[in-house]
């Protein structure tokens, strides 16, 4: 499965040369329709790189013809030069998919999407070259390679898939998480054949993001450059039921989610931070993510310490409705903490496998959410302290 | 300097044998007279240990005879056995001093304060024979020797002070910073032989910590434990001017709190975060302390690399009031960010000494802050992993 599952789709991945290691680093994935509905969500973080200024025009009248990716250059913090470039860089994708096509197209209806250092200009005429190349390469089964191009710590190429009967859901992605990436930023795309409106495009995604890539936390970090980019041809002629497009871009994302949280840069454990019987929701979600950010927590998992006293000390830093005395928490279901105090013992838990729960109970309420999140390793310092971003 | 320049105070530290490696864990420090005010500050967790829960009842009245601290042991996530361990302790210091002074001695006036693991009940016998030992062992220059017995992960004994004509301020610290200390709690007493009233002397401590510990974020994490005493004992019969004792005050707090930002586990760089021209303190807080608080950053400061864009993503992520493209930064003095894009180049920065300090300026209005954190090495990776706290 990949961005070329759905019909209507071509996609692409060339060598621009932006990389100083020779690897492919743009990638191209273009609607052929009949339909060219888009919806996108871009990262929150108010430091916004060119590409996600530029693409959050292109993509706000509810249309995108194509996508373009590229590796080696994020394009933030570059200023009304790093915004012309964007701008430039959709032109050129037009320009070359109507000459390619006989076909009228605008640069409005191009998404841009970079990652790399931050605080550098792309060399355009590599760039420029890069997407004649790219838009020469397009093929029907161009998903994978196109996946391949979009890598950069990444060890894997992540595409995932859903297929119904006569219509499907294709994906890929780079980075670590949503609200929360690690060293670079994540790039999704997301293609279907099925036929949605814009308007319902937009809320499925927000939905499926809010319980997949925003739900993994893997350094506390939030990229200049997230996004995430829904194309409908419309090509299968099918219109699903909301409820079955739903599931079938939720599983997609979800899917996504945790191939990016496997392949987090330095990590050794992957870590599901599990908060029940909290009053809301959103204490549920906050208590969840601020054991996800203590640096503590994540080095006592590396460590393979059951460490269940900085979960509570992280806990008591939020502003979620709990009694202190009331808290249980398990680690890998042995509940090393009850009513806030020495529970079972520590010598019960084995950490030695790569997934870890850690199951927080707060006995008061109804509220519940999980968020995923990585140990704090050598490795990680290693690969932040010495690659620039 | 330490807790027993300041006239009317004894201190002592002993080797109860609650740490392993049988260096000293207790300490002991008394207030003569013929005053007794104290004033006291405490971790804002959520999750109190129970030496804390002790002690706020303890201060409350503005009134302490003593302090008892001791490591190899936090008493938190204890329960209610933990509390009543913690009630236990302060009477036997009652008592022991009691009897050694022929006077009336409540266990309400004497404040405890613990370090080390969570969720481990201490060994109440080797307590309070370590107590009974710290009393006999009590001196007029036992300061060196309390500041040793506090040292948990600390490399060195810290202690500082100041000498007015005719009154003094001394005092101790173990453990990182205040409102986010790194591996181990922060536990400081400072003592003074000024004449001064608890209401003012809560006042000022508050102050003084405000500006020095609260300003240090080593590693984000807030322990359970933190707490910070101050003792009157007035036995100088001075009482100073308002304004000279608060600056007394605070510059022994930033003293200690500058040795504890130095002395942070596994750290190799110490990070000075400025913010200059925001529009108030609190929006200059809550961007220094995003930025000292990115993972990202603090690697790449390890690694050598002045990586400004990881300072602008980290400011992205915050509620204050700026425009992404007026914000300067500084590393080291040059400028690497002008108007939120690229300026010189980043070769200039030389990272090779411990001292880094890093300018955010806003260009946005006056209010101004700095906060003070460390760099995310291999060795504080180490440090967290190997060791339970």
């Amino acid at each position: 499965m990949s961005v070329t599952t759905a019909a209507g789709f071509l996609a692409s991945g060339v060598t621009a040369g932006l990389k100083p290691s020779g690897r492919p680093d743009l990638a191209l994935v273009v609607n052929t329709g009949p339909d060219q509905v888009a919806a996108a969500v871009f990262t929150t973080n108010r430091v916004k790189a060119a590409p996600v200024l530029w693409s959050q025009q292109a993509v706000a009248d509810g249309r995108l013809h194509a996508v373009v990716l590229n590796s080696g250059g994020a394009n933030a913090c570059t200023g009304p030069d790093g915004f012309a470039d964007a701008h430039r860089t959709a032109e050129h994708v037009a320009a070359e998919l109507g000459r390619r096509d006989g076909v009228e197209v605008g640069a409005g209806d191009v998404a841009v999407c970079s990652t790399g250092l931050i605080g550098v200009r792309l060399p355009m005429d590599l760039l420029t070259a890069g997407v004649t190349a790219a838009a020469g390469a397009l093929a029907e089964d161009g998903g994978a390679v196109a996946a391949g191009a979009i890598m950069t710590t990444d060890t894997v190429a992540k595409t995932a898939g859903y297929a119904d009967e006569g219509w499907s859901v294709g994906g890929m992605a780079k980075g670590a998480g949503m609200l929360a990436p690690g060293l670079a930023t994540m790039l999704v795309v997301i293609t279907t054949d099925a036929v949605i409106d814009a308007e319902a495009a937009g809320e499925h995604l927000r939905r499926a993001c809010s319980t997949s890539f925003e739900r993994v936390d893997s350094d506390g970090c939030m990229s200049t450059n997230d996004t995430v980019v829904l194309m409908s041809s419309g090509a299968s002629g099918v219109r699903p039921a909301p409820h079955d497009f739903q599931a079938a871009l939720s599983e997609t994302c979800q899917d996504l989610a945790m191939q990016l949280l496997r392949d987090a840069e330095g990590s050794s454990h992957d870590i599901a931070i599990e908060v029940q019987h909290a009053a809301s929701e959103a204490d549920a979600l906050e208590v969840a993510r601020a054991v996800a950010r203590s640096n503590l927590f994540k080095c006592a998992i590396f460590g393979g310490d059951p460490n269940w006293g900085r979960v509570l000390a992280a806990i008591g830093t939020t502003g979620a409705d709990f009694e202190p005395d009331r808290i249980d928490v398990a680690f890998n279901g042995v509940e090393l903490c009850r009513d806030g105090s020495i529970g079972d013992d520590r010598s019960l838990v084995d950490l030695s496998g790569r997934d870890v729960r850690v199951t927080i109970n707060l006995r008061n309420g109804r509220g519940a959410a999980t968020i995923w999140t990585n140990d704090l390793t050598y490795d990680y310092v290693k690969e932040n302290a010495e690659y620039s971003t």
